[in-house]
């Protein structure tokens, strides 16, 4: 018995057809159907793959929002023995045509709005046949559009038997410097980082839910909660192209969401929105942010107000993404909200099947004191052992451990708290200070809604911190010495920061953090 | 990175050590230690066996109950590498004596009220080389006592890494006639079934739980919940030698148990214990009933009297032993506790990884209408392909698939329904009576606890079924034509047993089911 994603789609087809998945299109209007459809039309598309010509290991690319169609390519593809890539849609033409190229795509299927960048980019990727519009209507280029194509696929086909050590998904991640890095899924890992979330003390996914992931599908698999939901026939509400912060509380007001996973700016963002106009997100039992650190301030804030707990994760493209979760024992859980919050701030522990281990710069496990930072390494069925085709693979993999670069302390309890990124820490004096422990204080000071902190060249202490602060009021001030008091309250004098710039809003990464690049670019003409 | 158990033996030491284990001794008194106890004695268990010379690949044998050294000896034998065989301490002397050479044991492990049988036994043994008494006072026989032999070994002793299909566990199925059947587990299948287990659609076994096991740890692995607890670090409460309704039901409240595994047999003694005794059982949120089906009647007296919900589910040795579950979809879920328990007597949909099909004579899959009885065959990373060195596997696996011999009908949503077994149909005229269905509808009838329908020779019909059915009140009387006319509401009437013996307990089997070989025995005695 082969562990791959086939099994659970033909469970749910055969046992669990009855839920719908839901998905918010260009217009605004949702496309709703069941997984009964959902499984056929997969089986279709897969089938119209084979007979285009796709083979197993070829590469099948998507440029696309979170729709209904990019989640039947997300069973179609691997089931038929083909890797899934998603393409960020956030990278520069040039990344696109590198890792395109580096792939080496036979297939891209494309969401019409992004054909300006299938103009410009699809002429220099060498490998591509095939172009195919995910829409109904007439395409303006590439081969046909989506459902022109589905037609040509029998919706009895059978999947092929595929040996579970097989490559199922590609993803690349964005590196600081030079071109994106590339990581490959195989069906066993995919098919264990599956049941990991489904299991109760992770993320505890089930057919009960209805789970909405804001979380891209073309980032990190969408941490995963496509396949999950699949895998138990939960319910899925696709947000679709654009979402605003505004569209996301819609979608949970209306289609009363249990599960919603976003990137902690979006977090901020669902915040301000809710402050704005007011909804009814009781149905909510967890609202999953990653990508960085959630300020305890937002934690609180959500849990207060709404009633609703903020589930900390910690993972990457390298981790598929999952590593960590937030686990609120249940001694935790009888002392009460308060103590929850304490643990919930924090990236947690290994899943069921992760192995980690925080290592100082000699290579010796850090203290478990909370106060001794060191690098979080990992390895597990699910976590990367190398980049794809990539001399970088040397710097970041070792005995199948992943070095994530990431910097964080532990508890007694074995928990991880992420201080910050290696490369985002700020260094002064021969001290460190954490950039994530400034910006949760900031974050936590009235009138403030996000905050973010980066090292600026200093000629006497190598580095200082500056801050960058966003006011909670689109129109609202802020008085750099009420800041510094703030801080003063809990810091010590050196850690803070030399500058507070007040901006309207911080710069976003393709996959939406805080573009800490271009901020230490602002920092640096700070100190010209 | 290897599917092994030492994985969640690895991450529960060091991430979740602070919950209990507590264990029922021979004198009603409570030992209890921590997961970080039970964590570093289970290396040194591991370590100890190794200094005996157990290599990996030998079978290390148990006869004991469900106590905390027999769990030790769960993960010590299997992260060593070698094979932990469970024996069914209710088997003969003669099948102890077949199942342990048949087996090849080196070491075995005997709790000390069950050395008559290793006395009577053990000579017989050929490949015995060491017995341990699984106490802390000198041993009467054998190499000595359990705490003695702990202490030869080293509590920091370094796991092997083991290969993920290497054999770690063995259990013997009771024939119906001819030796008992050796079924192996592999690491990996054991891995994921675990994991299974821990599954919010499946038993959703929780750090936060407290587990209490009933069912045997020399039985089917007593249905995974030692490695699930294990795994996910849940309280575990093992009720040690002798266990009666009374003893487990003291457990249940002085703990506060949170889930309850056991035999439908010990569920219907439960129930008559708390109608003698009352106890605050409040904390459970599941008692798990398996090894025959659970009578309607009975799950609606927990669920009406004491809100407590009976998960059903189906499997077997050969099973792991897991294969199917009640699953209550949400749709059932919100129209109402009714609708739930017609959804919970149903032995319900494959856990995620196995697959499952219902065959009729022809070996083709049965119309999905609750009507038409079939075999169910299950197969999946967990289920056993072969007997151990046993010429009768061809008769019960084919392709991968485990032919069950159980007979079940499956509703529209595809959730089984178990029937009966095959050889337990009682054949009337050329026609199938289902001896379960009228032993739950017996159940269900004023007065009465429990009841049991086998078949009786019949000259003109071929077989005509006999019911024997157990008073509620030990005292009390039951009148053939109450029960004739209560069965007669819902069956036709050649499905009326042509008898029914009033019996003061139903004989049981060595795993707790009901004994029909000799009650059709006595039922063949009634025909002459």
């Amino acid at each position: 018995m082969q562990l791959t994603l086939k099994t659970f789609l033909e469970r749910t087809e055969s046992f669990l057809p009855q839920n719908e998945i839901v998905s918010r299109q260009a217009d605004g209007q949702l496309f709703r159907y069941h997984y009964a459809d959902y499984c056929r039309r997969t089986r279709q598309l897969a089938s119209a793959l084979a007979r285009l010509g796709v083979k197993p290991g070829d590469r099948v690319a998507t440029l696309g929002w979170n729709t209904y169609r990019h989640m039947e390519l997300y069973f179609a593809v691997p089931c038929l023995g083909a890797i899934l890539h998603t393409v960020n849609i956030r990278l520069t033409d040039e990344h696109i045509a590198y890792i395109m190229n580096h792939a080496e795509d036979v297939v891209l299927f494309v969401d019409p709005d992004l054909l300006p960048t299938v103009e410009r980019v699809a002429p220099s990727v060498r490998s591509l046949r095939h172009i195919i519009v995910m829409d109904d209507r007439p395409a303006p280029l590439g081969d046909c559009d989506y459902e022109s194509f589905l037609a040509t696929g029998d919706p009895d086909f059978a999947f092929p038997e595929i040996e579970e050590n097989s490559p199922c998904g590609m993803c690349f991640t964005s590196a600081t410097t030079g071109d994106p890095k590339g990581v490959v899924y195989t069906q066993r890992g995919l098919y264990l980082h599956t049941l990991a979330l489904c299991l109760r003390d992770v993320l505890a996914i089930s057919e009960h839910d209805t789970v909405l992931p804001v979380v891209p599908m073309f980032h990190a698999n969408s941490w995963g909660l496509p396949h999950a939901a699949v895998a138990v026939g939960a319910t899925i509400v696709l947000p679709g192209p654009h979402p605003t912060a505004a569209d996301i509380l819609d979608l949970i007001e209306a289609e009363r969401g249990t599960f919603c996973a976003a990137a902690v700016t979006i977090g901020v963002e669902l915040y301000a929105q809710l402050k704005k106009k007011p909804r009814d997100i009781s149905s909510l039992r967890g609202l999953m942010l990653g990508g960085s650190a959630t300020p305890e301030a937002l934690m609180k804030r959500f849990h207060n107000e709404y009633g609703v707990p903020i589930l900390t994760a910690w993972g990457a493209t390298e981790a598929a993404p999952l590593a960590t979760i937030t686990h609120v024992r249940r001694s935790v859980f009888e002392a009460g909200p308060e103590e929850r919050i304490k643990v919930r701030i924090r990236q947690g522990i290994p899943v069921p099947g992760v192995e980690l281990k925080v290592l100082d710069d000699c290579g010796k496990p850090v203290p478990r004191d909370d106060r001794h930072p060191g690098e979080v390494h990992v390895r597990g069925p699910w976590i990367a052992t190398e980049y794809y085709r990539d001399k970088r693979s040397r710097d970041s993999f070792a005995d199948g451990w992943w070095r994530s670069g990431d910097i964080a302390t532990q508890g007694s309890d074995g928990s991880i708290r992420l201080v910050d990124r290696a490369k985002d820490l700020v260094k002064s004096g021969g001290e460190w200070i954490s950039s994530v422990d400034l910006e949760n204080e900031l974050a936590a000071c009235p009138g403030v809604l996000e905050a973010a902190v980066v090292a600026m060249p200093d000629a006497r202490w190598q580095e200082r911190p500056v801050a960058f602060v966003v006011p909670l009021q689109e129109s609202g001030e802020l008085d750099p010495d009420i800041l510094s008091a703030w801080l003063a309250r809990r810091f010590a004098k050196w850690w803070i920061p030399d500058r507070f710039v007040v901006v309207a809003a911080l710069p976003k990464t393709g996959v939406g953090k805080v573009d800490k690049r271009t901020l230490r670019e602002r920092a640096a003409g700070l100190a010209l």
